[in-house]
């Protein structure tokens, strides 16, 4: 849900202008791949070949297919998000509003799906999955411990995440903003 | 989420007893064969061999392969619903406890994430998914109907659903009792 899921990220932090280049094309090309071609497009070959860098290159910094796996994420979940006013149900709104546009405009929810399915037989995916699930929780708790206890907050955060996750994998009714403000007001109660 | 989730049933419903008996026999096979070897493992030639019947017999009465899939599903989700007493919070915390069984105990959570994935690419599987979702949302309704307006009744149902089913597909840690009440609670208000 967010820019900074990573599961062992590429070993290279004070970078370079290139490798920041380099990686920005990456993240681009697997995140394109994952989304139009699916899953299994993301390979270092077609990879090194939509981002135009040698296989060589890509497999010097993302050894594993999993860590091209986690670029894509990264592509489809960047998005800035909303900066807390400290007024919770101003702040939950415009925060599930940026989630369903991940959700749906960048079309995250069709690979969580994937994610979700294929996590039950890789350990190292299902760690993956649980990076990015324990990033949404802590973006939602934040907005929810101004105000309530912090087990409270791990409910509304499930409640919050779940309904919209639920909405976008599971149905292909579009979720208006009636949909968001009523799952606000419910949780808030 | 119920036994009686089906699209396009096989035509057979004036039951003969032998075929109401190759029918049980095919959907435990078929829901086995889903839960311990995955998706791909429930074909004609496997369920005909671990149900003990001729592959023509098979062909015969499901044609195509998502009517072994529907049989799969319907095995999973075989559990006595809850009868309602009229008590909202008593009826939606037994109802959660059996949905809970379904996802968790009965495996329905790792496959209903293999249907959201392959929905996505399958108009007839999204068919499938939306009759499950459907089904899913006329038992809750059901309850909060008796004191909500059909609106408010239609989000209750969402966001039980919805957490209930992203903390079992999204996480790997068990769903409490706790939970389940605090779920319950919350969405009552």
């Amino acid at each position: 849900m967010s820019t900074t899921a990573t599961t062992s990220p590429p070993s290279h932090e004070r970078v370079d202008p290139r490798v920041r280049r380099t990686r920005t094309d990456v993240r681009r090309a697997a995140g394109e791949l994952l989304l139009e071609e699916g899953w299994d497009a993301v390979t270092h070959a077609r990879v090194a070949s939509a981002a135009g860098y040698s296989r060589a290159t890509i497999y010097a910094h993302w050894p594993r297919p999993i860590d091209l796996l986690i670029e894509a994420f990264n592509h489809l979940g960047a998005i800035p998000h909303h900066e807390p006013t400290g007024d919770l149900r101003q702040d939950l709104i415009a925060e599930l509003t940026i989630f369903r546009t991940v959700l749906v405009d960048h079309g995250l929810a069709r690979v969580l799906a994937t994610l979700a399915d294929r996590a039950t037989t890789s350990p190292e995916l299902a760690e993956f999955r649980d990076s990015i699930v324990a990033e949404g929780n802590r973006l939602f708790e934040t907005i929810f411990c101004q105000h309530q206890s912090q087990e409270q907050a791990r409910l509304s955060s499930a409640l919050v995440l779940g309904t919209v996750f639920y909405l976008a994998t599971m149905t292909d009714e579009p979720i208006s903003d009636d949909t968001l403000v009523g799952i606000a007001d419910r949780v808030i109660g």
